[in-house]
């Protein structure tokens, strides 16, 4: 069953997946993150993930799932399960698929004898360690400075197959050892380049029809540009990504792409290098050298913790009041009290009465008002849950309107603040 | 190439795999946290999980991807990929791998008009919204309340295939209705019973060290209760769990359990039924029939926005003030500028007065306040970044403290917050 590695050409490592092994993988409260930083490693070198899994300390299983992910990659990365107990059969599950015999690597067992005398224990290393230094034919050992299970490469009719330890902090200097080394001399040498726009006040699929005249014209400009949207809450992002062997001509075409892109969809993408609002926001605010007060009522404090997240926000935040009740608005921001009998307390009205209010008493540049129905009660037929005035006061413009959100209480205070940051954005930028 | 279903008798679904679907779920900053959620829930209705995969919006994968996990398991749950646009392929790769052709149905579509014009969008709905109206023949509709993308129930030979839309908020109910209903009709009948209890105010290890006594008594009384301790930022979880045909039996087991670690651990354990501490902290307050205000400094309106975020709140949350300025804190809360000169910013003295003046200004029974360095400038080497004063007032106590966190700007201000919020939790229950 073995297959013969010699005959085959090394191939040139352009696709990969990566297998997680480990039980505790697939309990409620665990992630396999280390593939994120595997990801990152491989992209950086021009290696594509093409897919991700995850199966438990169960041979059959393993060798099942790698059966099935190994014919469509150049690399297969397998995380965890090199451990030294029975429960560790990846070592033995790959070797198996590959028809490759194992054998002790004595060097190995040395290495692992010494480090478990190094540390001090009185009694002999318990044979079950020597597991770790079992080699599948044909394997070089990538060395485990920080941990006893060494890694494993294989070469099996020119695909690659990467066995790493679990443990994050003896995967990465591995990983970024190899991807500095023999991954990267294997790779196409095209580095895989990304960028992230965010678009605020506009619906996926409207979207995605606006922007299929850009998806032809780079089918036949640049095929090498891809695009990928997605629906978030309160936002979109389009990503855009290509593959290029000179990084800096790869940077230069995905340059253009992204200005396409605005010149299609104007200032609602609010950023194009993976900032948030807040962010985008507070450098508005910095480069103008200007100062904000927030007045929120059902948005709680939401859209000041948002501001406050930033990095030297303070020096354009000084103060915001939460106004959950009507007296609090009256009191606090000088909301007239018959405006709130007359327009309820979710209006336009109340919302530029606030705004006005929490800027003259902060005496700031600009003041950001919400006022709302979060839910899930509150709601009226005229105003029902989800209802949101937002206004934006500076001393040469003002702006109000009222949204209607869906959602539940979190997301409704999550889409108002962003609305309320967006109005702003769009007021600076004017 | 169809399947005749008929024949085939319905399973007991004991076993699953998850899929889900997105090229974004393969980029170095993202991860599929959905399957945590289907795990859980399938756990509970004694469902195990033996394999998760991520695969790209790509037809081909998806189907290789499915046809190699299929024969393993009693039910497939997908997320994601139930979109209006072309990327969006499961729907397409599912039938076409049970072999079932697309047909469109017309109330699906009609559901999809009826929401887009409710929206207020002043454009008809576009078509290619109707992506998300075919239905593979056989398949059962599963209605989704909070979104455009409804999902769908296959039985092929008695397994059954489940396709779910990839936002959580939409996912979520989605999947709850099925497993307390027709998934728990199919399921096996032992469930997976867990509590979650949180606690504050401890490390990790060494509340891991004061259960063993704990975990030795359960593996000889009762070997079926597991426990699985989990550190979090500013809190730690201690998971409990056990399965039992008898659903009543197995709950009395646990709660057995949980008294047992409620006596060892006392007032720090803050919730057992997985409450956040907002939550716990409003419930008191609705109890004894008290109001709160928050003075908020480093925390930036967190604390209210936190406490916000629990529906009903509007009856012990009327109003807060985030004072970052010093100017703010002595003109919004009375704070001596004198006392700020001499203690800092940064003291229990500042964040006392904090607390008294918003508990006077907004006359309410407690008063609470925040003011530290949330970093990543503005430490010194007698207050470096991570140093928080939180402190609590009401009419008949007082209290107080200098915290000192760890971690970045977004880490600080959550462990405050969550520092302040034990901190009245402490004080209503003493």
């Amino acid at each position: 069953m073995a297959r013969v590695s010699a005959d085959a050409q090394p191939r040139v490592l352009s696709t990969a997946a990566i297998i997680a092994v480990g039980t505790e993988l697939l309990t409620p409260t665990r992630l396999d993150t280390n593939s994120l930083f595997i990801t990152e490693q491989l992209n950086t070198i021009g290696i594509d993930v093409l897919a991700k899994a995850v199966v438990g300390d169960d041979r059959d299983e393993l060798l099942r799932m790698f059966n099935a992910i190994r014919p469509r990659v150049d690399l297969v990365v397998f995380s965890g399960g090199l451990g030294p107990t029975e429960d560790d059969v990846t070592r033995e599950a790959v070797a198996a698929a590959l028809g490759r015999p194992l054998s002790e690597d004595q060097s190995i067992t040395e290495r692992l004898r010494a480090r478990f005398a190094a540390r001090g224990f009185t009694t002999a290393m318990p044979e079950s360690n020597r597991r770790q230094a079992m080699v599948p034919a044909g394997a070089t050992v990538v060395e485990n400075h920080r941990g006893s299970a060494p890694g494993l490469w294989l070469e099996d009719g020119g695909q690659v197959v990467l066995l790493l330890p679990g443990p994050p902090r003896e995967l990465r200097p591995m990983l970024t050892g190899l991807a500095d080394g023999p991954l990267r001399a294997r790779a196409s040498g095209a580095v895989l380049l990304r960028r992230v726009m965010k678009i605020a006040g506009r619906i996926e699929s409207q979207t995605d029809e606006e922007l299929q005249p850009l998806y032809r014209e780079w089918s036949q400009m640049d095929p090498s540009i891809g695009a990928t949207i997605l629906a978030q809450l309160g936002q979109i992002e389009l990503h855009l990504f290509t593959r290029d062997r000179d990084a800096e001509n790869g940077a230069a075409r995905l340059d253009t792409a992204v200005a396409r892109a605005i010149a299609l969809l104007g200032e609602d993408v609010f950023s194009t290098d993976g900032h948030p609002l807040e962010q985008v926001v507070g450098d508005l605010l910095v480069e103008r050298g200007l100062t904000i007060a927030v007045a929120e009522s059902c948005t709680g404090g939401l859209i000041t913790s948002r501001l406050t997240d930033i990095a030297g926000s303070s020096r354009y935040v000084q103060q915001a009041v939460v106004t959950y009740s009507n007296e609090a608005k009256t009191a606090l921001l000088g909301v007239p009290a018959e405006m709130i009998a007359e327009h309820g307390a979710v209006s336009e009205n109340v919302a530029l009465a606030m705004a006005d209010g929490i800027r003259s008493r902060a005496a700031v540049a600009v003041g950001l008002a919400v006022t709302g129905i979060a839910g899930p009660s509150g709601g009226t037929p005229q105003k029902p849950v989800g209802t949101v005035a937002v206004a934006a006061v500076t001393a040469r413009a003002t702006r109000s309107r009222v949204f209607r959100f869906s959602g539940e209480r979190e997301q409704v205070k999550f889409q108002a603040s962003q609305a309320a940051l967006d109005m702003v954005r769009r007021m600076l930028i004017a």
